[in-house]
C-alpha cells in the first residue's frame, strides 16, 4: 500500500500533522476547553467519550467539527466513574462502572460484549448528531491485544473510519504486528502518535519539535480542560490538562510557526475521506 | 396509630423539623454544598442520587451523617443526563438516559424493572458504605401513582426505612389515600414536607415561618449547590440552588432562632430508629 502522505496527495516526504483533543464529555471543564480549541481552529479534531457524564452535553456546542469516538472500556479514576451503555456484565467492576485498568478488561471482558458496547457508543454518537471522523480508544492501548484489536478493526471497516494506532516502532514491545494487520485490512491510521506535552510546554519548543518530526502523518493529541474545582476533584492529572489548555490557546501561532518549518496540517476528515474511498487533495 | 411526635417521645403538640438536602451526587457543586451543610450541622440529612455522575465521588466525604436514597427514575435535564444502573429497557428514553418526565415514566415503566432498579440503588448505596436512614424520590411525585407507590412502600418495609411523603392535605389532588396506605403498612413518614425556599429567603423570615409551622414533624428540604460554570451548565435552576446554599450557611442561627420559638429539630435517623422498632427519646 502506498504511504499515507502520498495517498493524501502530499509529497511522499511530507510531514503532516493532525491536532486532536481527547475525552470530550469527560467533565464540564473538558467540554469548555475542547470547544474553545475547536472554535480557535476548526480543523482540530476531538474524540468523544460517549459513556462519560458530560458526553450528551457536549452536543450543544457541536458545529460540525471533526469528532471521533473515543471507544471506552475503562473508568480509571478512583471515585469519578462511568459505566457501559449496554447490558454488559463482563465490562463492569464491582463498583458498577467500567474496570479501572486495561489488565482488568483484558482478563474479564467478553468479546461479544466489547463489540456490542463499542458499536453502541458509535451509534449513539451518530444518533446525537455527530458526523464521526475517526476512532480511538480509552484507555489508550486497551485495543492492543490481538482479540480486542480484531474488534477495533472490524468496527473501523464497518463504519469506514480511520483509527489511531501507535507507530510501527511500538510493535516489538506490544508483541504482534498490529500495523501490518491494519494495513492488510485496509484500515487507515496516522503513521505516528505523540502527546502534545511530549513535544514541549512552550510554543517555541513545540514548533521546533513539530519541525523535527519524521516524515509521514503524525497525530498530536492532548486532553485539555479549564482549571476549576470540578476538574481538580475529578482527576489527579488536572495540572497536565490545564497546561494543555494553555498551550492550545496559542495553537494559531504554533501552527503558523510549524508551517514555516514545512509542516502541513491536516485533519481526521482527510483520512476519513480516504477511508470512504474519496481521495482528496490535501490543503 | 399514635401520632409521630408522640411516638418519638415528643409532646403531641410539638413542632419538630428535619432539615434535608436533596440530590447528593448530582454535580460536583452539589456535593461541595451538601457536605458543607452537613459539616456545619451533622443532624442535617442528605439524600443520594445513586445513578447521578458525582454519586460515587460523594462517598469520599461521608462521615456517618444521615444519608437516604433519592430513588431515581428521571433524568429531567435537557443535556446533562444519567441512566439506570440495572438493565431496564422500560426505564430508558430514546437518548439512553432515564425519561425526562414523570408522565413518561408512568406510561412506559415496567414495575418489575422499577422495583429492581430502586432496590439496586439502595443496595449500591449500602455497598458504597452509607448507613441509609430514609428514602425519597426523584423526581418528587413519581411515586404517587398507586402501582408505583406500592413498590415504594415495599422497599421501605423491606429495608425498614422511613420515607418522605407529601402531607395528608395533598391526597385529594393526587387522587388516592397514600398516607392511609403507608400508615396501614406501618411505613413512617414526616407529617408535612416543605421546601426551604417556600419558608423564605432570609433567616429572619425563615425563623418566623418555622415558628408558625403546624404541629407534627415537618421535613424542610433544599437542593443546595455552590455557584460555578459546572452548575450553571448543568441546570437552569442553578439560582435557586445557589440561594439555598447561602441560606444553609446560616443554618446554625436559623436553628437557634427557631428553637427559641419552640421548634424541636430532629433527624431522619430518629424516624429510622422507630422504623427499626427502636423507639428513642428525641433530643
Amino acid at each position: 500500500m502506498p504511504d499515507l502522505a502520498a495517498r493524501l496527495g502530499l509529497p511522499s516526504d511530507a510531514r503532516a500533522v493532525i491536532v486532536s483533543c481527547d475525552e470530550l464529555g469527560f467533565t464540564h471543564a473538558t467540554n469548555t476547553a475542547i470547544f474553545e480549541a475547536l472554535a480557535l481552529r476548526r480543523t482540530t479534531s476531538a474524540s468523544l467519550m460517549v459513556p462519560a457524564p458530560w458526553a450528551r452535553a457536549s452536543t450543544a456546542h457541536y458545529r460540525g467539527e471533526d469528532v471521533g469516538v473515543h471507544l471506552t472500556l475503562n473508568s480509571e479514576l478512583d471515585l469519578y466513574r462511568w459505566a457501559p451503555i449496554t447490558q454488559s456484565p463482563s465490562l463492569l467492576d464491582g463498583d458498577g462502572a467500567f474496570p479501572r485498568t486495561i489488565e482488568d478488561v483484558w482478563e474479564h471482558a467478553d468479546l461479544d460484549e466489547v463489540r456490542r458496547e463499542w458499536r453502541a457508543q458509535i451509534e449513539r454518537a451518530v444518533l446525537w448528531g455527530f458526523h464521526i471522523t475517526h476512532l480511538d480508544t480509552h484507555l489508550a492501548g486497551v485495543e492492543l491485544k490481538p482479540e480486542f484489536f480484531d474488534v477495533y478493526l472490524e468496527l473501523a471497516e464497518e463504519f469506514r473510519l480511520p483509527v489511531r494506532l501507535p507507530g510501527v516502532e511500538a510493535e516489538a514491545g506490544i508483541g504482534f504486528p498490529f500495523r501490518a494487520e491494519a494495513d492488510e485490512r485496509g484500515v487507515i491510521a496516522p503513521d505516528h502518535v505523540v502527546t502534545l506535552l511530549e513535544l514541549g510546554e512552550e510554543p517555541a519548543g513545540i514548533i521546533d519539535a513539530l519541525g523535527a518530526l519524521a516524515p509521514g502523518v503524525t497525530e498530536v493529541h492532548a486532553h485539555p480542560a479549564v482549571d476549576g474545582p470540578e476538574l481538580r476533584s475529578a482527576t489527579p492529572d488536572w495540572p497536565a490538562r490545564v497546561a494543555e489548555h494553555g498551550i492550545l490557546r496559542q495553537i494559531e501561532s504554533i501552527v503558523a510557526g510549524a508551517e514555516r518549518r514545512g509542516v502541513t496540517f491536516i485533519a481526521y476528515r482527510d483520512l476519513a475521506a480516504l477511508a470512504r474511498g474519496e481521495p482528496r487533495v490535501a490543503r
